[in-house]
């Protein structure tokens, strides 16, 4: 096992994209990541995209973008897990290079959302959900986060409201993020008075669906050797499952695959909660940032919440999340949030992070598919 | 990195199971292929699927298939090249293995295809070509590798009926497969009759949509000591990728992705093609066989179809090929068939292959996507 590190990276503004392609916007994602990593070409390009078969009729959306970005030729394959498709992109990435197989690789996360209307991406969205079971029934990621938002203030005894600070918090920390969707803050008022999307979870709470495409260059020690800028080391990466219907889950309200994997993360990189400074969960309901909050072991189960009210989740807080908008802020282009995070990480590492900069020195990054089936996680240590 | 081996396998019939969907087809051959390697479970989960969100509105499938085949909580997930799903999944797992990251690891191809009727299947079929310049035009698989055969047929000046020999291979060699879809032997004569799909493209050329799935166990070095079973290592493994459109490759009639894979592949096992006992390719359509052959090394530019001709692709050839039936005989569940590949030659290589055992130690093969667009080689070498 080598060491793995993060030599470069690139963005495209997450919005809706309307003159532009999936393979248009992963291909300008990874010619700004191959520039700022110093290298021309790599042993393999990962993908990571959850619908392009769905909202734009193309699979094999790998090779495309590898002969479109100027790699023709190179390996490349997608990974799919739903929403923690750029996560688990991440660590395929992470696990060819620390092999010792591969030398440099890329890792593109992209979505092209906003080709169809609302109900067709939804339909979509919802084949992340058990079909047989749970989608069958017309339960959508929406409707499922509400069940959990739902028993969680019921067996916690809390209200909608004491979920805003999440959505404030994001949404205040995407001002500042050139690369955000929503680049304005919300306030409680707003949070509270906003139109459901499905009881008790509303459009303020929703992230949105959206267009974008984030790439990192992970290198061997080999290669970073003669790079001149400052890289992050990815020091811990692990990532597992759960059953994906939520009637299937003993607890529902514990996130079994988010504590799995977060556990080996810490594991590996020798780290407890503590020692994380900032962390990017997959906050793509507000609800899922709370439950990622207790499966991290940064507060206990049922103080999810608190956390986030007692202001503790801000730039300035115990934990500071979500630290360029998260989901909620910067926008969710499914397939591509996780390696946006990864980026947003890697910013606050290398002291890029501008007027939301916190003092970091070891971030993290959970990557969610489904209500949590899925989940990837990362550690990264700045060089400092 | 470290020798990989496969340690056990399972596999479904392939056919239209109207009874049986996606992830209950996968568990059975995960069962299979655990009780076979002789463990309970696995550090990880790699699924081949191509198509399961346009087929069956299930995204997602590694989470699911883990939980339902009692890997609940196991790091999985989903591999997508086109029809090189199976081969891409297979390799992912290898390199894990060969990282030192994980000892155990499941790979799984799945396709459930017959819930959908013949149009909506092309259509999904359609998405691994480029959506926007070929997709959008209508052209589907069986579309391009018409135009492929077209040309081949008039730059080297041969026949339809030339291409027969393949076809014939392959459902001969099926008979005696008791997982193959269609265990009838054609002759050359109903080659030529079979009704055109896509001009020159007949029926009883195109290997069928259908459902199946097939699993490889693989294990580490340390893991193999402990088992009983003669096992089979891989030995070379390595993909590339090309134009995903015909239109942008300077010559079409060579499969530069399958070339450069199995160049790789040969340099990693140090074998040449001469030291090849059989080679299953991803015999879609005929045309693909044939070229196949000439990337690889077996035959020279415009040779492939005239090695066909001259009965060396037969078992008792000089590069026996399709030896259980190939995707033509045995059927072809997309995602799934680069992992029944791999089975195959297993079992020729541990002479498990019944009445078509031929003489083998080393055997390769190579999973497509598209018309070529990525290739996926794996070199197996048997325990003698």
């Amino acid at each position: 096992m080598r060491k793995v590190y993060i030599t470069g990276f690139g963005q495209t503004r997450v919005q809706e994209h309307w003159g532009r392609s999936a393979r248009d916007l992963a291909t300008s994602s990874i010619l700004e990541a191959l520039e700022r990593a110093e290298v021309e070409g790599a042993d393999a390009l990962y993908v990571g995209n959850a619908l392009g078969g769905e909202l734009t009729g193309q699979e094999h959306i790998a090779a495309l973008i590898a002969d479109f970005a100027g790699l023709t030729g190179t390996e490349a394959v997608r990974v799919e897990a739903a929403g923690g498709s750029g996560g688990a992109a991440v660590r395929l990435g992470y696990i060819a290079v620390a092999s010792g197989l591969q030398n440099v690789v890329i890792v593109t996360g992209v979505e092209k959302m906003s080709d169809l209307a609302g109900p067709a991406v939804e339909e979509a969205l919802a084949t992340s959900a058990d079909e047989e079971y749970e989608g069958v029934q017309g339960l959508s990621p929406v409707g499922l986060s509400a069940l959990l938002m739902r028993r969680y203030m019921h067996e916690y005894d809390c209200e909608r409201r004491d979920f805003a600070p999440f959505s404030v918090n994001s949404h205040q920390n995407a001002v500042n993020n050139e690369y955000a969707m929503f680049r304005r803050p919300i306030t409680v008022e707003a949070f509270e008075k906003a139109r459901l999307v499905a009881d008790p979870i509303s459009l303020l709470d929703s992230a949105p669906a959206a267009d974008g495409a984030a790439t990192v260059v992970l290198c061997s020690e080999q290669v970073v050797g003669t790079r001149k800028r400052a890289t992050v080391e990815i020091v811990g990466s692990a990532s597992a499952t759960d059953s994906v219907a939520l009637h299937d889950r003993g607890n529902p309200l514990f996130l079994h695959a988010a504590h799995e994997s977060v556990q080996g993360a810490y594991a590996q990189a020798g780290v407890a909660p503590e020692q994380i400074d900032l962390f990017e969960p997959h906050d793509a309901f507000a609800i899922l940032s709370a439950l990622s909050l207790e499966a991290c072991g940064f507060a206990s189960e049922g103080q999810g919440v608190r956390l986030a009210m007692e202001g503790e989740i801000g730039l300035g807080g115990s934990i500071p999340i979500c630290t360029m908008g998260g989901l909620k802020g910067r926008g969710y282009p499914v397939g591509a949030a996780g390696v946006y995070q990864i980026i947003e990480v890697c910013q606050q590492l290398l002291g890029e992070a501008g007027a939301n900069q916190v003092d970091a020195w070891v971030g993290m990054t959970q990557s969610l598919g489904g209500t949590g089936a899925t989940a990837v996680t990362h550690i990264l240590k700045g060089p400092r």
